[in-house]
């Protein structure tokens, strides 16, 4: 298949945690119902209300995009508008899903570093009750968010009871949630069921699975419809047991947790290197497994035939960096070395 | 997990061939760039190019609904009609996913067999250029059909012919193709792409794969929006790798045609020991891995205890029996031994 | 503007009636809060409230098609589906729009005469809670039929005892209703609320009004969003009260009554004088102010050069002659002289 | 029907010109072939060639949500995004509507002064070819604009020139493109199709019609679809004849001039007026028929007791006042009289 190119593009450019597989082959014996009536998934599910609170009601779905968009879909009618920030995968990076499937119209803050807050989404909280305007109804954060940065269970805290109080919900896109929870060294009911979260989505393939994300309900009353809606959406899957049976995988001895951790101190790691070589600046918190910098543009694409990343601001010349569950420390010092040598170069 | 229940319920309820999961731990190497720029990818297309004709465009999908849907919606505007059978599993089993995502009407006829003719379709096929009237785009056929019967090339060029004439396309749902395949003791592109078929569903997942279908263009210049409507249509895998590297197997020394005539010959002996069978009724001809019967109600409730099986038609007491590549000669006889049994007792 | 041709088209290609005008000219006084929130839309709701019963909800539409569909909408998830005869308004003539606009499948069944029953029905009454399937949700029929037949409150509370019993919800099409009461001699009331109807289109673009339909609700708790699907669906008019002004001139000294009366009775004028002619065949019983006939082709391509009328069923050279309230007897012998004439030159 | 208070709400609160009214009697006489095929409306559709080019294609819809929506959606697929003002009537006012029905993105930016520029656009343009991006098809601006300001013509082909350089159209909402012509004292097509507008709204509810708005495809080769897409958006007037004569009554002796040349005259007297005034603080130009206005809001709140008139901004006491063709100076005086009173009680 020719060599493969490593590098610090995606965290779903790495590959899938051999433990994972051998969940997958374990699962692979005889015949089992398929579309989720299997033993796999209701394990699965057990796990996942182990971790997030009895009253969760657990759905898969194929991936991330998916998982947002059901959820979000669940919850809205077409005139509703959700609320997000312009740095949001939902509003740059699923090519329109949420308003080609919900109808909803997507309203969006900037913000410093990918965190809402109340006093952001002021701006578009009018309109109820008046007929010409969407009406308000989720608020969808990410955790960690896109700029690696991660909110405490205080600030979700707020943004729910702010939520609640106008009679919206709330969203959380958990795309890199085992990174968000190994940086805070909390649970993941302490930042989401606890701390006012209704809707989400549990992901896994950025942290080490094939494929597969979770829909979770984490209030009851939320998913009456929801089973029609994922059929509708074109995210049940028929041999869903081997989806199931991935997420048995991710919670066994700790696996998630091993994995993010890794990546998050990878991140970590490669802030350090970075720290202090002139003409590099780091532009976010490292509190996930993302690195933003900014360097000059000539040498991120010498750097870039080497090792695959992407721009993130081409205006300012900012990259992304993310790590992942199999980045190693070489992939770091050959990556910075490389770099300091494309610096000193110029 | 317990103990699975075996039957004839549905050939997605059988695992993953070996050699698949094989294919997929050999993909399991490093970094791969996400989306489909990988080289497993690049594969996956020239073995269905290999199959289908060098004109083919591949683009995967998570599974048959989503590949049957993002096939159609890429040929049609909301204002148009998709015309098929009215078994047709765009019709009965994808909980309006064509209507939601398209925006299209779906007009159906009932056929004797699962197969639609230009005389049934006729009815279908009028108000062209009439702005009330929903304008006919596009005939969808099933191969092999949802009662296990399969088209000869010769009726699909029919079909095709009759289409092309009226400015409209063919599109095949070939969740079953490797099975229709074998049975016309065919290659693929002599009843696809040379009879005139114009946009394919190539399906895996019910012929020993784990998930993953393939939208195939056999012409050219149908497929131009066709990557932003995957990803609108929440179906771009990111690890994309690991859906190719399952069709790199399933090309591999014919494993397909292997798992397909396995399924085929298990329907054909499932036949043999039901004929004759006092209060039991074959009703279609047995030309794939779906062997359709008429028992007593009483029978079936009883034997479906043991072997988990679908009613197919509640009011003449018809039930669907499927075969999968996984099928065994034991299961076969166990099942006839048992439904002798509870016919007896009547 | 040139001459302009008469004709059995369709009722809507009559005028206005002059004391419709009157009111509509009464109504331009000064200013009025947009958007409904005028006098004139609180007594136009008054009105219907007072002929369809106290718990009608009223909101406007401008036209049949959008009325049918809202109303549709508003009862609906797009993972629903709509049972309807397959001559219905909905299925035939409304491009697709309530595919487009509700997501759901519509289903359809043959009648003999346009009418609904159980018996037709019964074929799409399954699937119930299984998550492949578009879950029935709403009946349609429409009154009168597309084929001028007419409905009896005992036929209707059948087909709503039906509906209700299985959870659905009953819609009634009444582009025509006027015809339809004018037909049954009854108030409309007695086939509409008190016959079990849920949602209604009251229809008055073809019973002498210039634009304007009503979705009315027959049942307290199913409007809930409507103000909302109405604005979304393009629907809501700003200068409301030109719609409202023409149903207080529509229900002011039975003005419907006589317009439509007048419509039916020149239908079955049309009968009277087509009954005998040789090679001439009506085909439905004439019970509102549609006349089908069967007559050769040829005459009828001769004929329709001095008067529009379409083809209904080309197959078998049927064709359909509307009447409306300004329909005259002229109109009527000069029509069917030239018919005569024609047949005669064969 | 009680008194109707009269004030400075919107532009169509007010009524109808006696010159319309007439104009629709004159077309009520004997039968019209429906849906636009009568000589009003080829009539209404050549003297908007007249006065946009005479490659304009003309369609009309029921009102301006309408034209906007159909408009933006027979130029793009669902992908797509849509850029304007964060202030646009298709963001704030539509409920949704453009992003139910074209399933796009709609993306906006602040303006000061509700105008467009290519520098504040740049911020969407990007994600062009990658498939995870919704791929920027329309700019759409509004003539006159929200805050009553007009765009040059060199203003606009600026921005035409930007769209047109990235691959992208320029839609323009005129639903008050008469009060802009009146106030740049140029021809309608000066500053449409002349400046490189593709898709207009041709707005006339706003300015003395009754109902009745124009989509015109200003450049050939973009209506194609068009009459189908306007079935399908429940927009096809039956008796289009009487929207048709309204824009031959708008036409006819400079009418439309006359009635949007009164009202910018009347906002001028009221900015006039409201100049000087203690505590009053007018925000944006008077360029067409709108004045915004800073003032206590307990003044207010109290003056709007006698005359209507809505909050725009209310965090900082903002408030919009439109004048209309029916505007009088008495109206103005006494407005003006009553928040002087109101001012000094404070």
């Amino acid at each position: 298949m020719g060599e493969l190119r490593r590098g610090f593009a995606s965290d779903n450019n790495a590959g899938i945690h051999p433990a994972i597989m051998k969940e997958i082959e374990a699962a692979n014996t005889g015949h089992a119902v398929g579309y989720g009536a299997d033993p796999f998934t209701s394990e699965a599910e057990r796990l996942l209300r182990e971790h997030l609170g009895n009253d969760t009601e657990v759905f898969f779905a194929f991936n991330g995009t998916a998982a947002n968009v059901l959820g979000l879909w669940s919850v809205t009618r077409s005139f509703n508008s959700i609320l997000t920030a312009s740095t949001a995968h939902i509003e740059q990076d699923e090519c329109g899903a949420p308003e080609k499937i919900t109808g909803c119209k997507v309203l969006t803050v900037d913000t410093p570093d990918g965190k809402i807050t109340p006093e952001l989404l002021v701006r578009h909280m009018h309109g109820f009750d008046f007929e010409h305007h969407a009406q308000p109804k989720v608020i969808s954060l990410t955790q960690a968010t896109e700029m690696g940065t991660v909110y405490t269970p205080h600030e979700i805290s707020i943004i729910a009871g702010y939520a609640h109080g106008k009679g919206l919900l709330l969203h959380m896109d958990g795309a890199r949630i085992s990174n968000a929870a190994v940086s805070l060294g909390l649970p993941f009911s302490e930042f989401t069921t606890r701390s006012g979260v209704d809707i989400l989505t549990f992901g896994g393939t950025k942290n080490c699975l094939m494929y597969g994300e979770a829909v979770c309900f984490l209030r009851p009353g939320l998913s009456e419809n929801f089973k029609y809606l994922r059929k509708q959406g074109m995210q049940l899957a028929s041999k869903m047991r081997f989806i199931s049976a991935q997420y048995i995988g991710f919670f066994r001895d700790g696996l998630w947790e091993k994995c993010a951790g890794h990546a998050n101190g990878m991140a970590k790691l490669l802030e350090e290197k970075l720290n202090g070589i002139s003409g590099v600046r780091i532009t976010q918190k490292v509190e996930s497994n993302g690195v933003f910098v900014i360097m000059p543009k000539s040498v991120a694409e010498e750097v870039r035939k080497t090792f695959f990343f992407y721009p993130w601001d081409e205006a300012v010349s900012e990259y992304r960096l993310m790590t992942s569950w199999d980045t190693t420390e070489e992939d770091i010092e050959d990556f910075v070395r490389l770099l300091k040598k494309e610096i000193s170069h110029q």
